[in-house]
Order: C-alpha cells, then structure tokens, then sequence
C-alpha cells in the first residue's frame, strides 16, 4: 500500500514545525539545491528551457468548470516572438469557479490537517523540480533578471511556502480532536461527558496575484489556506499569469492523484476591463482574500470584501535609517547593489534614505549627504558599468506606470543618480533603467510619503538622526511597509529603531548592508508580518459534545465527521504537543 | 524577594495549558469552590451584603484619569431603596481614557506574556474571593435570581476567563523569542545571522459590556487582551455596570501593586444619550473590540470600527431539533427548565424547538407536536407551581423591549404556554413572567429567523427531521447562534446535524436534555466559537535581525526591547514547546 501524503513527507514538516517553535529560520528546499539539484528531482535549466518554449502560443488547459473561453494577457519584456507570450488561459465564469470550490469544500475539510499538510508539501516538491521553468516564467511575465527569477521562483519561494504549511499545520493540529469534562462532584471517576473539537475552515480563498513576485508572495496565503481547509481561487495580476498558472497546474494534479476534487485550487483570469479581482473579493462565498500591493487596493479590499478576512500585505514605504556605520564601502555598494536589484516594475526599493544633512561617521571618517550621495551614485555605475552585471542585475520595465514614475520623481529635487536607459545585450527591445536617486528635504514628507512604483529612491536630509527615527516612525506607521533598515554603531539608536518598528509593525534589519526582507535574496524567508494570525484567522474551532452513558453506550455513536480522512489512512501520530516533541 | 506574579500562578497556569492542549475541561476556580470556600479565601455570603449595600447610593472611585462627573444609570428590578441602586460612577472624557491606555501601551507591552499572564491569574485570584459580592452585583443589574448570578459571575466565568488567559499565554508563549539563520554556504558553522521575534499587541482594547450576561460574556476578551499585550478600557451596558466596575477596580489594584500604570484597564460610563460605545469604538487609537449581543449592532460594528478587529459574538437563533429521545420526560423537564431559567433578560433561551409535525418517537411511546408542546407547558406549570422554585428559576425583567417581544410575540401562533406574571415573595415590585411558548408553522421563518429578546420560544411544526435540519441549516447558517442541540437515537440524524452545525459555526450538544452551552449553568465553559484566533488576531508579530559579527560583537549590541519583564524577574522556563510539555 502507498504511503499517505502525511507518512510521506513527515519528516521534512514535523523538523519545519519543529525548527519554526524554535525560531530556527531553516531552508530545506533551497539546501537541498546547493548539494545537489538532479538528485532534488529539478529539471534542468535547458529542459525546463524546452517546457517553457513549448507553453507559448497556445491554450493552457487546466479542465476547470464554467470555461466561457481564452484570454491572453501577458507580454514578455524581453520579447518571445510576433506575439507576445500568447498563451490563452481558461476564461472561467466567476460563479462557476465560486461554486465548484464550495463543493470541493466539504471533501478537503474532512480530509484533516495531515493529509492537507502532506498534499501541500507534495504540490511543493513537484513545484520544486520544475523551479527552473517556473523561473522562466517570472522571468518573462516580471522582467525579473534570470538568475532574481530563479531566488523569487525557485526553492527559497518554495521554503516560504514550507514555513505557511509548517505554521498552518501546527496551529490545526494544536485543536484538540477530543474534548473531555470531569465533573467537580464526581472527582477521580470517569468524564461525565465527551466531545469533539473540529477545526472549520472559513470557505474559499482567493489570491490576487501581484505583477512583481507573483509566487514569492503569493505561495505564503496559498498554503496556509490549503493547508487550514480553504479551497483557493487563483486569481493573477493580467500581467504574470504564468507563474501561477503552472502552480495551479501542478496543485491540481497532485490533488486528482490523491482521490480529492481538483477544484480545490482553481485559475481565475479574465479580461482586465472586467475587474474580475474586485467581482471575486465581493463574492458572498468569499471568505478570504490574501493580497500584496499599493496600499491604495488594499484599502479598497478592506472596505468593500466585508464577507471575507482580508490579509492585505502593503507594499509601503521601505526605509533606510542610515546614522553611522563601521563599514563605510559595504554599506554603499550594498546600497548601490539594492538600488539596482530593485528595479524594473519591483515595490522592494529602499525607498527612503533618512541621512542627517550634517553627514554620518564612518570607518572612513566624516562623510557628508553629498559625498554619500556621490558615493552612491559612483557606485551604482562601477555596478552598471559592465554590460554582462547590467543584465544579471537590472530588471525589465514591464509597464508605463514606471516610467512615468521616474519621469516624475526626478523634477522634485536635485538629481544625485539619473536614471537612464541602458542596452541588453540579448534583448534589444527590453526596457532597462538604471535607478533614480533624487536628494529630498525632510520637509517634502507629500513627495517620500507616497509610494513610488519602479527604481525611485530619496535620500532625504533630516536634522538628526533622531529627526530620522521620528520621520520614520511617523511615515511608517502611517502608511506601512514591508521591512526597514538601520545603519549604526550607537546602541541607542538601534533600540529607539528598533521600538519604532515595532510601533510601525515593520520588521527591521539592522546593520546589514545589502539584504532586504522583502526581496528574495534576503537571508531570512520571512512570512507576511501577522504572526500566527495569518494562519488562525482562515478557520474557526467548533465544540460539540455528547453525555458518556455509562450503561447503554450503544445509544451513542462517534461523530462521523471528524479530521480524520475519507480516502487515505493516516497514521495516528497523536496530538499536537506530541508532535512539537519530536 | 517576592515571587514574580507568574512565579506565584506558574503551577495554575500551567495546568491550565496542558488541559487546554489536551482537550481536558478544567474548573479550577469551581472545583475549588466546590471542596472548600473559605480555604480558597472566598468571601461569606454575609460579609459580601455588607460590602454590597456599602456601595450602593455613593460615588465610585476609580481615579482615572479626565473625570468630568458621575453618572448613575442602573436600578434594580428587586429594588435597593428609595433611588433605585444610586452607585455614581467617574465619567470621564473618552479621548483622556483613550490616550490613558496609549500611555500605559509600552510598559505592558514590555512587561512579556509571563508576567501578563501572572498578573491575569492574580486579577483572577482576588475576583474569586469577592464572587458573592460579584454575583449580587449582577443579580441586581440583570434581573437574574442569586442562584444563577452567582454561577454567571462567580467562579465559573473565572474559570471560563483562566481558559482565555491560558490560551492566550500559550499561543504568546509560542512566539520564538530568539532567531537564527543558518547560511547553506557554512553548514555546521555559527548561524551567520541572529534575531529577535517580538510579539507585538495590536493597540487599545474596547471590552463593550452586555446586559445580561456581563462578566460571563466579558471576561474572555477582557483576559484575552490584557495578557497579549492591550491596554483595555472596559465600557459597560448601563443598565449593568457595577459587576464590570467591580472587575476594572481589582484590577487596576492588582496592576498599581505590580509597579504598573492602572490605566491598563479602566471604566468607561456615560449617560446613554452620549453614545459612548459608538464613539469609543471608532476612535483611531482603539484597534480591537469585543462585543457579546444582537446581530445589527454587531453588524454596525464591523461597518464602522473599521481600524479595529471586531470580535462579534452574535446571540442569535439559538435552535433544538427533535428527532427522538430515549429519555422523554428528561427532555421535556431540561427544556421547561431551560425555557425559564433563560427567561428575565437574557438572549441564551432555545427560541426555536423544531420538531416533525407528525410527531417523534420516544421511550414513552409516539408522541404528537401536541402531545409534546403541552407536555412542556405541563412542566413549566410544575416547575413554578412552588414560590420558592420561581424565585431561583426565574429571572426580572430589567427592559421594557422583553414585556413587548413578550406581547408581541403571543399574536403570531398558538400560544402553547402562557407568558404570566409570577410573585415573588421577597421583591412585590419585581417583574417575573413565565416563559412563552408559541407554535408555528416551518412557513413563518419571517418570525422564528429573527431573535427575539427575553423568554421567547416557538414550537415550530416541520415535514420531518430532514426538513428541520434543513430549516437549522439555512436560518443559523445566515443568522449565527451560539449554540444548537440535537436529540435523536439515530446516528445518522446525528451526524448530519454535526454537519450542519460544523457549516453555521456553532456549537452544538447532542442529547443533553438541559445543557446548554451559551448558559453557565453548561458543563462546558466554552470559549466563544472563534478557536485560536480569538487570541492570536490581538497581536502581530515582528522580526528583528542582525549579522553575528564574530570579530567586533561588542558593536552589536543586545536589543533591549524584549519580552521580558522591566521591573519583576521571571524565571527562564525556555520556549513554548517546554512550557507544554510539563
């Protein structure tokens, strides 16, 4: 007999669920590649160059309910023939999608946290041995360079993934399956009564897919609503369907070989004059909605899904506090380095460089702005300077929004670092900037407190580097952001920043030149900052309890429902704390 | 040196969270209470009326912070004198309570889930020795006679609040408070990366207080908040405001004694007209609220406080489906029973008790929807046939909307029971009514799929148990409740009444003829049907890193804003996995 999905992959969760109460930050899938990736079951690069060649120009079957027609959205930067991508996507009728979850949901309930967890990690490895074409497919649909592809697409993507399934897991089989009750008058015999705790998942999920990571922060709310008992509608920004589609693809798969409804997960695409995001998020059956972007939809999602949990991730105003620093030259080719990593279409800018006008110490003495400034800017072009670094580490400009952007930025103050077009030596007809830094006031606040799409940064003079701090504070709890960053060598400035992200609900790095939280080639895969939140908050604990008749049992019988599964035997591994002691 | 208030409960608290892992059902509070009073240092019944009748016709004080006056809104259905209770509570400007709390955010913040969760059992502690006191205070403000208020606001809804207490402190415990990364690069080496993950409270609490049931219905998201981290400002229905009042000044006691700022928890009064708790729950700064009551204020809660996360526990359609029974005259008498015992104010009375017009089956024989609703009506009348009976079973009418619910209701079906006033011995003045009892048709949904306050029920006639499931399903699905019960003999009514129960969310006992959960009267002391994220969607949580330098360690210094305590040691009692392990 095969193993259930939970024997199979037990090892890899129960040491995730593990490491994760131990706040050990582990990356099994991406360790896995470093030794070896043919013995990981990943394709490789020129096969999965094959597959992905051999999905464009034409239709992407998924077999999925209500299909109304095709739609092609998507256009690589880097272009890919006469027509664009041309892959037509199933065109479902919302309603169709909508119903077919609610009825695969009874199923995927009863199925119980440890065969969803185990089928969740088996979509993974299949996902895994296909990272390569699932970084093509970001690469072309995003912009993306290569190799950033492959960091947003690939096994770090997939141990962010694993990190939602491991906390999902955990808090589903933290629910207690019995309940027992001991009554005061009749001490030391046994419970007068029984009961049952059964986790119920909240009803369908949908994901509106972002056009910049669409896996690296779409996977997170994916998972942890498979794994707590949600079916999930995918629905992807119109301009990188791919990567998700494939997703979907391969989820779907894995759930039909194990004897459940495929339409557990299910593509949403449609036309953008449709609005078909903003018809699904108001659905009635729609009780969740994971989101990553502008704060400005966020905000519509939060006021119009009222049915629904929305778990809105803003992309906010990235901040960079820099006070003082020991290593001068990392600090700025860091700086440099981001600056440029997070262009094309990316919202992971560093936003904000907060710098007191009056300069910072260095290893390297007195820095004034302007040195850093020109530092920087000098930088940036050593960076730029050779073509080969200019295509590994410049994305394509996927829309006009971005351009317009920069156009903008660079009229409100002096331009340190211009931004201008630069060549791909494969791809003629891509759209490369270089980044714009622009030198700011701290009183423009309405300029560097509005969110800037594409490679826009300001180095903004404040007084002080507590005049920093404050403008922070205020800015970042206003308007959110994903991660912040603070250079010092005084311990006090660290803690005040520290305490300021914390009121912001940030996450905050501190020291390190070139690594950002939000960006895939941080060292830490960090869930959206929500805690265990993001996963309690798709489904609800129902108590039902029963006498224990000690004369006519009979009369009893066990609940039939409970979060045991209907097809596979899973093995009893007992509860939730027994599981945390492994 | 005195022991950390965690050090003092640690014995408690722990218990309370392996039981609550282990699905075990524990009542310390009542068990105690059970075996011996006065070693638990419970006040006598006699010493609380003295303490009771000297508040009564003064001023309360609480020195808090903007008084502008006092405010004196309750008055007893039993009667306390001549100005009905006369107790003048500080009114104070809502926005000075408000920025109270901010203030008192950070050093409860920083105080950690040990010493929080210490202080909340010690809160608990001395709320324990003052439950007569509590209990009369509640039986006077909501009408419910002694024997019940003292179950509604004594040590079962302590033990009810250690359950939130427990849950919270686990699932804050859980967070790691240490992290590390591992580079794939350098196995076997140092971590390259350290961190700290900081479980950060989501901002000022608003507990809105219920008029029935205020302690049993408050105390969950009270305790909940207060041990994640939020400062609470405690508003209470003013027709009940002492038992609540009671609770804030302990509390402020317990946390003044601490070396903490009261103003971590304070009363909020106003005169009706003010609007308080609209008012304080869409102030910007108040960022949870809970609320125990009717769907439509639930409703303009979740429309409005729309910076805060709304805990709704909707009273709803609470519903009995009868099947079968092999125990017919217990389930006439637990239904009479209940019938009067939710009857004064209280929204807990099983409104709608659908049963097959053809009849049920039963040990006694087929029995006829006639048959059964003057069964019922037979036991109402033994049940109040004795004063002594109708003083402890029923409760006062507080509220001119139950005597027209009341009225209003008799008009719409046969009416089975009679609602009639009753004497009580003691009290001339209080207004007791038996319950109503009044049959429908499964047609007359535009009746029975409203709530109706007060001592209101429908016999409702259907096809079959199939249709009355079916009925269960749709009408609670729509309008929540907080609990169902079931009787059938067959296993396969059962399952399927699980079922539905599992798809509206409520709790549901089977069989049990006088048991039910919204009551404290229920052997359960259930949390509201919210499961982990009751407690988990009061905080965030954010993660702080930083690169271990092994040159220059001193440069990186320690974060000092920890979750440890400023001011009392804690014990190291290692990580959530240990802490449920013992």
């Amino acid at each position: 007999m095969r193993p259930s999905p939970y024997e199979r992959h037990r090892e890899l969760l129960q040491e995730a669920v593990r490491a994760l109460a131990a706040g050990e930050c582990r990356r099994p899938f991406t360790e896995a590649t470093g030794q070896d990736a043919a013995e990981a079951g990943m394709r490789s690069t020129r096969t999965a160059g094959k597959v992905f060649g051999s999905l464009l120009g034409r239709p992407f079957d998924l077999d999925q309910p209500g299909e109304l027609g095709r739609v092609a959205t998507e256009s690589s930067p880097y272009g890919t023939g006469t027509y664009g991508m041309g892959i037509g996507y199933p065109r479902c009728d919302p309603a169709a999608l909508v119903a077919a979850a609610g009825r695969a949901a009874a199923g995927w309930r009863a199925a119980g946290p440890y065969q969803r967890a185990g089928l969740a990690v088996e979509i993974l490895r299949r996902l895994n041995t296909r990272s390569h074409e699932l970084a093509l497919a970001v690469h072309h649909t995003t912009g993306q360079p290569p190799e950033a592809a492959f960091r947003a697409a690939g096994p770090r993507a997939q141990d962010r993934a694993l990190e939602a399934v491991a906390h999902a897991f955990a808090e589903s089989a933290r629910v207690p399956a019995d309940l027992s009750w001991e009554s005061p008058r009749r001490r030391g015999q046994p419970p007068a009564m029984r009961g049952t705790c059964t986790l119920v998942p909240r009803g369908v999920s949908l994901l509106i897919g972002c056009p910049d990571y669409p896996l690296w922060n779409g996977y997170p709310g994916l998972f942890a609503s498979l794994v707590t008992g949600n079916p999930v509608i995918v629905a992807p920004h119109p301009r990188s369907v791919l990567p998700l589609a494939i997703t979907v693809r391969v989820a779907r798969q894995v759930l039909a070989e194990a004897g459940h409804a495929p339409d557990i997960v299910t593509l949403a695409v449609a036309e953008p004059e449709e609005r078909l995001h903003r018809r699904l998020a108001t659905d009635p059956a729609v009780r969740i909605v994971d989101f990553t972007g502008s704060a400005r939809f966020a905000d519509w999602l939060e006021q119009h899904a009222r049915q629904a949990t929305v778990f809105a991730n803003r992309t906010g105003l990235n901040t960079v506090i820099v006070d003082s620093t020991e290593n001068y030259r990392g600090l700025v080719r860091g700086l440099a380095r981001s600056l440029c990593l997070c262009s094309g279409t990316f919202r992971t800018t560093p936003q904000n460089i907060l710098v007191p006008t009056t300069g910072i110490v260095t290893d390297e003495g007195h820095r004034s702005l302007r040195d850093f400034g020109a530092d920087i800017r000098e930088a940036v072009d050593r960076l730029l300077g050779h073509p080969a670094r200019v295509t590994r580490l410049l994305g394509a400009i996927t829309g006009n929004e971005v351009r317009a952007a920069l156009a903008q930025a660079a009229q409100y103050g002096a331009v340190l670092s211009a931004s201008r077009p630069l060549h791909h030596p494969d791809h003629p007809g891509a759209d490369l900037r270089s980044p714009l830094l622009v030198r700011l006031g701290a009183r423009d606040e309405r300029i560097y407190a509005r969110e800037w799409p594409g490679p826009v940064s300001f180095l903004v003079g404040t007084d002080s580097t507590s005049h920093s701090l404050a403008l922070f504070r205020s800015t970042v709890v206003r308007h959110g952001a994903p991660y912040a960053a603070v250079h010092s060598t005084d311990p006090l400035v660290l803690a005040v920043a520290e305490s300021a992200a914390l009121d912001a609900g940030v996450h905050l790095v501190q020291n390190l030149a070139d690594d950002f939280p939000a960006d895939p080639s941080s060292a830490g895969a960090d869930l959206p900052a929500a805690g265990a939140h993001f996963v309690t908050g798709r489904f609800r604990v129902v108590r039902s309890r029963r006498r224990v008749e000690p004369v006519a049992p009979a009369a009893v019988p066990a609940p039939i429902l409970m979060a045991k599964p209907a097809r596979v035997p899973v093995p009893d591994v007992g509860s939730a704390t027994e599981l945390l002691d492994v």
